[in-house]
């Protein structure tokens, strides 16, 4: 296990600080310090920014009907909001979704919160933003099972939906796109952040909104090397890593079949590799893992010890941890339910069974 | 097919009406009298009174959680806006419901929209009140699957329900129970209501609120006899009727194994005898009847002619009864997303597959 102790906790040490302000709240941390070190590694997420203009305005509410819209789905039974819920954490709260027919998801759900600050989308990194991500669940024989032909059909075929397009993409030709539906989508999403996290009221100075425990925990987070990866605005989401740096897991919580960015880049040093997750809300969003494997968070921190720092973390660190993740739970999302356009004669209709 | 001259259309004619106001809108009747005559029959929809105290308050915040909380069903897939969308006519819009194991339902899902305002809920009035509905649907194998005694743990592993059962029911020794998260729901569902239709409008003084050809088609829709049934502030779900008074449908429409309330009262008598469908929103909840068989609305007006009047009706009036229908939708009930409750280690898992 790694410990470095930053400089500017050095330096508070060294000043033989005895008030509260620069009493230690971590081994070799006073609050002052931690937060400088803190700084250095994390970034708080600040609210949504109002929309620029009309255009923008305009489709962040078309993607809000197109994201709740299960008529997206051939079925007619799944939207986005399904395994990616804006009340529910941002994900559907299963080992891996139930898509068409029933049909078992390969991996765990995403959650949507926060999602833009990824580097990449997916488990695997294999769409390069939102927009592109948006185009992929749709198509997905297991998911959504709809094709781009017959969701430009859809949308076509109803009033609200082709004015809210041409209101959103308003110098295109043909403003009804698949493309354009993706960017819709994706422009709603970046609302979907979490700010107002205790981590995050702590990091802007104040000193009381996280417990000792939490900022143990924080110390351990950062000392143990969990922020080697797990770093930036969203702890994770910025590049890929091995599951099993230092030790594979077992199969059940690391699936053989699946192996990772190796699908996307098919080269030998993908094999099992993943993006790291970000780990905002992630008290919020078990079971944990692209397999969705593991239900708690504790067991879930004791195997990314054990398997990416070839530390075994003791049930006091684990639990310091733990609580420090409870911190980075932040506000939910405010979201009106979009009414959606009636649909019309000239609606494709849904094929259930 | 029956043809009344309602007393005030009659004397407005005998008065030799010249001006304006006292021209015929549709055969026989002034708008004044067009007025008075559906005056009699229906009623407005007022917006849903603001909550009476913090109880209430606390029970409609409640019961949105529980509306819209997947993990009220066993596979952690459906809640009841599943297949009663608030914003989407408060319908899933397919011929019958998608359930747990990708099941299908054995009837259309009814609107949610004002369905408080029905004398009883499901197609043949099983259940007296929307609470008696609301434990329905979430017992059922074929829909979320799931039991009472499951529904209540699940309740109880997340402070954040059993906090708020307390605030709703703050007299009972044991707030948390499933009578009590079927009395929340429907007091969630009680504020679901859709003010602001046209002819509402129209109803309370504004002759310009529906069009001439919606006006013809409110007069065909009352001389007809479609008001026999279809009346009151719903526009039906108050009494009982065979489906095929005078001509029964094909099996296609009429399937010949669902005899409807038949089941429930075990009476010859209720043989393929259902609960008048309410007709408030119907433009917004295609497919029709309950088997959902019919995509058209000018379809089931025909097949609603010949089926329950005897009447078939030609297109002229289909098409004017059919645009007054649309004159019955409303404005939808505006539905913030609610924030769920974070699971637990204590809360039951979900079992999809």
């Amino acid at each position: 296990m790694r410990r470095l102790i930053p400089l500017a906790a050095a330096l508070a040490l060294t000043a033989g600080a005895t008030s509260a302000q620069e009493a230690e709240v971590a081994p070799g941390y006073t609050d002052a310090a931690l937060r400088q070190a803190a700084q250095d590694s994390f970034d708080v997420i600040l609210p949504p920014a109002p929309a620029a203009d009309g255009i923008e305005a305009a489709r962040r509410e078309l993607g809000a009907m197109l994201f709740f819209d299960p008529r997206m789905s051939s079925s007619g039974l799944f939207s986005c909001q399904t395994c990616h819920n804006v009340g529910m954490g941002g994900v559907d709260a299963l080992p891996t979704s139930i898509g068409h027919g029933w049909q078992k998801g390969p991996r765990n759900a995403p959650t949507v919160y926060n999602a833009l600050f990824n580097a990449a989308q997916f488990w695997d990194g294999r769409a390069a933003d939102l927009a592109e991500q948006a185009m992929g669940p749709v198509q997905a024989a297991v998911e959504m099972n709809n094709t781009p032909e017959q969701v430009v059909a859809t949308l076509n075929s109803m009033d609200a939906y082709r004015e809210a397009f041409v209101a959103s993409f308003p110098d295109e030709a043909e403003p009804v796109s698949f493309a354009n539906f993706a960017t819709a989508i994706a422009e709603f999403e970046e609302t979907l952040v979490t700010p107002g996290a205790d981590f995050d009221r702590w990091l802007a100075g104040d000193a009381d909104a996280m417990t000792h425990e939490q900022k143990r925990g924080l110390a351990l987070f950062m000392d143990s090397g969990c922020s080697a990866c797990h770093s930036g605005v969203n702890f994770g989401g910025q590049d890929y890593h091995p599951f099993g740096v230092v030790e594979r897991p077992g199969a059940d919580v690391l699936p053989e079949g699946d192996r990772g960015r190796f699908a996307v880049t098919a080269t030998a040093g993908d094999d099992y590799v993943f993006r790291a997750a970000p780990l905002r809300n992630v008290a919020l969003t078990p079971p944990y893992f692209h397999s969705g494997a593991v239900w708690s968070l504790e067991e879930a921190v004791h195997i990314m010890g054990t398997s990416q720092l070839g530390a075994d973390l003791g049930e006091p660190e684990i639990a310091a941890i733990t609580a420090f993740l409870h911190s980075l739970t932040g506000e939910a999302p405010k979201v009106e339910h979009p009414v959606l356009p009636p649909r019309t004669a000239e609606t494709p209709q849904p094929t259930p069974f």
